[in-house]
C-alpha cells in the first residue's frame, strides 16, 4: 500500500471543470497532492491542486510531458489524448480509466457496438461515415422514424444529439461520423454509478431518477432513491454492474439507462468518470462519487454506497434569456430552505443552458425533497448582472 | 443583499491552519474569494485560497494591511490582534467575531468574569495576576484543593490548563496572570454550537458528548446527539443560546459544558468560530458548521442545524511513541470500514499528541458508530516514517 496522505505522491488530473473541482474537495481532504492539467487558465480546477498546468487535453506532448512526474494518472472529461495514454501505460504510468475503456467510449459508435457485441442490453443502432451514408440509408428505409441521431464524437450536455422525424430533419445536421438508435419509449430515464478499483473490487450506488428539461435535452432534477420497485432497481444495478466487468474500467462508471414501457433497462450511454447524476452522494451518501473515484484509482477500499436521507439534485443552467457576468438572482431564498445545499462551480459568465452549478436537497421523504426541488428551481435564477 | 458568489466579494480570514482549510472547501463550494492569513508558509490553507499572505496574526499592522482590500473579515483562530480589528471596524469594515467579542473570550479571566457578571451558570472562579498572588491565596485557604489552574491567556489543546492538588503543584505553574476554577465534579463534557448573523437570527446544533483522552487533556471522541435525556439537552441548548446572546458574537459560538452529578449545566469555555466538536457536522448535518459560519458572517439566512444520521468524531493525534514525517497506519482498513471518513489536516510533521485529523463515522445507530469508532481508534495510528 504506497503512501498517499500528507506524502510526494502525485495525483495527475486530466481536465479542471467542475468535477475536477469537486475532486479536489476529496484530495484536499486527504491531503493528496494533485496537478491539474486544463486548457483554461480560469477554470475551476486552477485553485485547491497542488499544481496547475494550462495546456490542451488532447495534445499528445502536453499530456506525455505533463504525466512526467505524476504517480497515478485520471480524467474528469472523456476529451483527451487517448494515445498517450496508452503510452504513459505502457512505460508503466498508473492510468485510469485505462485508454482502452476510454477508446470505447469516446466514440459512440464503437459504445454502440460494444453493447451489442457483448450481449448488453441497448437499443438497436446503425453507424454512418457521413451524412451521405446516413441520407442514403433513410431513403432505403422511409419506415424508420423517428430515430436518434448522434454525432459519433464530440457530444457534450446534450449536444450532438438529436430526434430526427423525417428525412428533411436529418438533411440539417451537420456532417460528420454519426449513428443512428431507435428511439427508445421509456416510461424514465436511470442512472447507475459503479465504482471499481484496479483489486477488481466493485459497489454501485443505489439507482438515480432522472427528468429532463424538454427543450435544452439536460438533467433538471436527480432523485435518490429511482421512485421505481425494488426489482427494477435490482435489475439496473445488475446491468450497471454487467457493464463496468465487461469494460474492464477502473474509477468510477456513470450507467445511464432507460426504463422502457415493458419495465425492460437498456443501457443508453456510459462516462467514466463522477458524473453529474451523482451529485447527489456529496450530501446523500455515506462516500461521495468524488472520494470513491479517488479510493478506486489509488486501489483504496471503496467506500459505503448507501444513503443517509433522500436526496434531490437540481441542476443551476443559465437562464436561456441572459448571457453576460452572472448573477444567482435569489440565492439567498433557497439557501433558507430545509436541507438545501447550492453549489457553485464559478464560471463567470452565464449564457443559456450553461451548466453553473447545481442543488442538493436532503430530507427524510424523497416526495418531501422533490417538493423543495421545484421551489428551489422555481426561484432561484441564473441571470446576468445589470451592469455587465 | 450583497452578491458574494462567483464575483469580487472578498472575505479576509486570520489564521490558516485546520478550521481555515475546511472553511474554505465552503468558500470554493459557493465560489467566494478569500484572502488568507498565516504566519507559517506551509499551512494548510496556504492552497485553496485565492490569495495567501504570510504573516503574523499578532501584528497590528499585518493585520491593518492585510484587511486593506477585504469585504468581511473572519477568523479561524482567537489569537490574532484585537486592537486592529476594533480599528478595523470604526473604519467601517465588517468584522465578525467583533473585537469586543473576542477581548471577552481571548482572556480566560475576563471570560470569567462576564459569566459570573451576566448570571450564566459557570463555576467559581479566582482571577490572579501572578504566581505570587496564586500561592498567597492558596496558602490562605489550605482547604481549597483541588482546583483547575488556568492561564489567562495562550491556552490551547489541553496547554494552559492543570489540575493542582496541593500547594506543591501550584509551584510548579508558570509565573503568569491566571484563574482558579473550582474542580467540576461532571458526569460528562457536553458542547453546543450556536451560531447568529448580524441579521440576529439564531440556531443551534444538537448536543454533543465528549469523552476526553485521559493524559493528554484532548477530545477523543465527539458523539452526536449526546447520551442524555431531552430535558437536559434543552438546557444545554437553552445555555449556549443564552451566552451567543449575552456576548452578541456574531458567527459561530462554540459554548462547552460541564454536565454535573446533580444535572446542572455549567458553561465550561467558549470559542467564537468552528470547533473540534462541531466537526462531525460535515458529513452528519443538513448543514455543516463551517458552511454556518459563512453563512452567519455573510448575513445569510443560516442553514438546518438538525442532523441526518447518528455521528461520532475520533480525533487523529500523534502517536505519543513518534515525532517526524507522518505516516497514517492502517488508514486503508479503516476506510474499508462502514460509513467511515478520514480528514488529514495536511500537516508533514508528527509529534506526541499534535492533532494531524479527524475521522468521522456516520450511522443509523449512536451506539454502533461508538463501536466502529472505538475500532477506528484502535486500528489507525499516527506515527512517523521511518526513513524520516
Amino acid at each position: 500500500m504506497y503512501n498517499y496522505f500528507s506524502s510526494n505522491f502525485t495525483l495527475g488530473i486530466l481536465g479542471g471543470g467542475q468535477l475536477g473541482k469537486m475532486l479536489l474537495n476529496e484530495t484536499r481532504k486527504y491531503d493528496i497532492k494533485t496537478k491539474v492539467l486544463d486548457p483554461n487558465p480560469e477554470a475551476p480546477s486552477a485553485i485547491a491542486c497542488n499544481q496547475f498546468v494550462c495546456g490542451s487535453l488532447l495534445d499528445y506532448k502536453t499530456v506525455m510531458q505533463f504525466a512526467e512526474d505524476v504517480d497515478v494518472l485520471t480524467i474528469e472529461i472523456e476529451a483527451v489524448n487517448i494515445e498517450a495514454l496508452r503510452d504513459l501505460a505502457q512505460q508503466g504510468k498508473k492510468v485510469y480509466p485505462s485508454a482502452e475503456t476510454l477508446a470505447v467510449i469516446q466514440n459512440k459508435q464503437i459504445q454502440k457496438d460494444f453493447y451489442k457485441n457483448n450481449n448488453i442490453a441497448t437499443s438497436r443502432h446503425f453507424n454512418f461515415a457521413s451524412k451521405v451514408e446516413l441520407v442514403n440509408h433513410l431513403k432505403a428505409h422511409p419506415n424508420l422514424f423517428p430515430q436518434v441521431w448522434k454525432a459519433a464524437t464530440g457530444g457534450y450536455d446534450g449536444k450532438g444529439v438529436q430526434v430526427i422525424k423525417n428525412l428533411d430533419d436529418a438533411k440539417q445536421l451537420p456532417d460528420v461520423a454519426c449513428l443512428l438508435e431507435d428511439l427508445v419509449d421509456f416510461k424514465t430515464e436511470l442512472a447507475v454509478i459503479v465504482a471499481r478499483n484496479s483489486s477488481g473490487e466493485v459497489k454501485s450506488y443505489p439507482v438515480v431518477e432522472m427528468e429532463f428539461h424538454p427543450e435544452a435535452n439536460q438533467v433538471e432534477y436527480v432523485l435518490c432513491p429511482a421512485r421505481i420497485s425494488d426489482e427494477i432497481a435490482q435489475k439496473a444495478r445488475d446491468l450497471a454492474e454487467e457493464v463496468s466487468s465487461k469494460i474492464k474500467h477502473v474509477g468510477l462508471l456513470a450507467v445511464e439507462l432507460f426504463l422502457t414501457q415493458l419495465n425492460d433497462v437498456l443501457v443508453n450511454e456510459v462516462a467514466p468518470r463522477p458524473h453529474n447524476s451523482g451529485h447527489f452522494s456529496i450530501e446523500g451518501s455515506y462516500t461521495n462519487q468524488f472520494e470513491q473515484h479517488l479510493r478506486a484509482v489509488l486501489d483504496l477500499p471503496l467506500g459505503d454506497t448507501s444513503t443517509k436521507q433522500a436526496a434531490v439534485m437540481v441542476n443551476l443552467v443559465g437562464d436561456e434569456a441572459f448571457e453576460g457576468n452572472v448573477l444567482y438572482k435569489n440565492i439567498e431564498h433557497v439557501m433558507s430552505l430545509k436541507g438545501v445545499t447550492p453549489h457553485i462551480y464559478g464560471k463567470k459568465f452565464t449564457r443559456p443552458f450553461r451548466k453553473m452549478g447545481h442543488v442538493t436537497i436532503i430530507n427524510q421523504s424523497i416526495e418531501q425533497a422533490r417538493e423543495i426541488a421545484a421551489q428551489v428551481k422555481s426561484q432561484l435564477k441564473v441571470i446576468a448582472h445589470e451592469n455587465a
